[in-house]
């Protein structure tokens, strides 16, 4: 559950608004995100698992969920700063965010799906 | 889709933070709020509805859509000024507004349901 | 999975087309319906079950499954000959049909829910 | 994520597999349980809220997931003890336990639902 | 939400009965369709965004929405004239449909998806 | 909906409890597991279909659905005899059984997804 607006500081307001409509708005507005973390891999002999979802749960936890809930994308969260807060972009960073930490538990990023509203969402691949 | 924060003006920072933990962040946080209105009456004999649901979107779209959506409700809601921006509220606040135009279309509202988050949700019947 | 039309004999084409808009089609469109049965009463000692759902489920496939799945409620289904096809009629018609034979197996029927599409329902409890 | 079987002991085998079909399965079959709690009670004038949701989730946590998650309804879960492992049966212990803490936060306990699965669920109102 | 029946107008209606069963009732079952449209694509180093959802939800409300909402697809719909309306199809058709006006706007369609009902889906990633 | 325990015959009690937390109780627990069965192929010129989901929901009602449902994935499910009962490993062993009575069918096995919970999900695309 996070705050954001939609604004480039190389336009005028008008401009923004034209671009952006509602989402420009200066006192913010939000949205639930739903984030889904894929990750690829071969299955542990020792487990029956990829990755143990304890594990990835708490990556998840530490690395995105504490800086980004109940938060102001446009000013509380660091990763973000000077960036579009647009759903692309933030799916991006959580990307980097987290593709180190899930490799280092024998897992592979595979996908960040993130889900802005029931009906808006984006999917990063990596490069 | 709309921004608020949540705090008491009469209580200080530390007491607001301990009340509402991470909904009293000063820059704001958001939610997609989903808004599910219930009418209740007869069957009209000649369309076989209780009330005809353009209606009763329309309603619902120029009386608080069009107030709520992409709004910030500690600040850009007329209806919400001075009031806590929590869901109980927001869901009573929205019955005022809506309970006298459903009533000129024949059917009589009888309960406002807003969702905050997946996992939270107020259901207001009047009083 | 049903099709329809909305429409009142007694109005001319014009009429209908401004009150049920594109739901006048004479060429019918279509919802998957979803229909939701709630039964009340006691817990019978012997099952721990208000009502079994092998029996619950077998009533409804019987008696409204097979009469109005993959139908055209205004042409196929005996029980609407001469009805609006409305989710209001429908739901009320629904009820009539299981009333009775939930009875004879110990519980009440509370309610019919019918959803239209993901946004309209009906709710139905009995006159 | 629970595991349970439902059988009567005293029935036979034969009985047991004519009432409760699969569910009575003697290894025992599972269901991921979706658990709603609705409370009631005035708006707290200091806080907006009838009643804090972090006390509310903090008391179905310790008394209700803590004991049920990822157990055997039959054989570990203290309450259940004795009694049929059925929806209704659950929801009804569940009232139980929630009442009289939710009590204590100066709301009321209003509906104890539980979805078994995607098409099964019991609602339970107290008595 | 549309109407429509699946038949073979080469095989006669025993033929139809036994390959298409109750879908090729002659008086039509309808559905509501979900559509879901994936683009890819840049991010627009201007706006953070692949593709302005503004204009890709007029693309298809103009291109889609407005020839298949409550329509007929054996009878209503130009572009299904001669053709089978099942899912697979539609989705093709869809496709046709869209992939130029997204093209127009930086993006480039990705992938169709079409749930004819919660349990039934297509997905069509193009040739 | 099936029971499992979730465990490594090699390990003692600790180290399974430390690896597989709670998912370890010998009493089982369980799960409504969600199977989602794609399939890709030309569409047959003669039907629209790629391939007629009666045939589909026939193979996996009876090679799936019959085998795994109330059952226990560690004592009951012949296919998972020694196996870890995780949702990989299950996902693997679902493709193994359906890939060739799919491929007698003119389409082919594309991705078996499997749900365990609302959050967890395992997709498997073959070798």
């Amino acid at each position: 559950s996070a705050a954001h607006q939609l604004y480039n500081p190389n336009w005028d307001e008008e401009k923004n608004r034209m671009v952006f409509g509602k989402c420009a708005n200066k006192n913010f507005h939000g949205h639930n995100y739903t984030l889904t973390v894929t990750v690829k891999g071969e299955i542990n002999p020792e487990t029956g698992f990829v990755m143990n979802l304890v594990d990835l749960k708490q990556i998840i936890r530490d690395q995105v969920i504490a800086r980004l809930d109940h938060a102001n994308l446009n000013h509380d969260v660091d990763f973000m700063q000077g960036k579009f807060s647009s759903t692309e972009v933030l799916a991006e960073e959580i990307w980097k965010i987290l593709a180190e930490p899930i490799s280092r538990h024998g897992a592979q990023l595979y996908k960040i799906r993130l889900d802005e509203t029931l009906n808006n969402a984006v999917e990063y691949f990596g490069d």
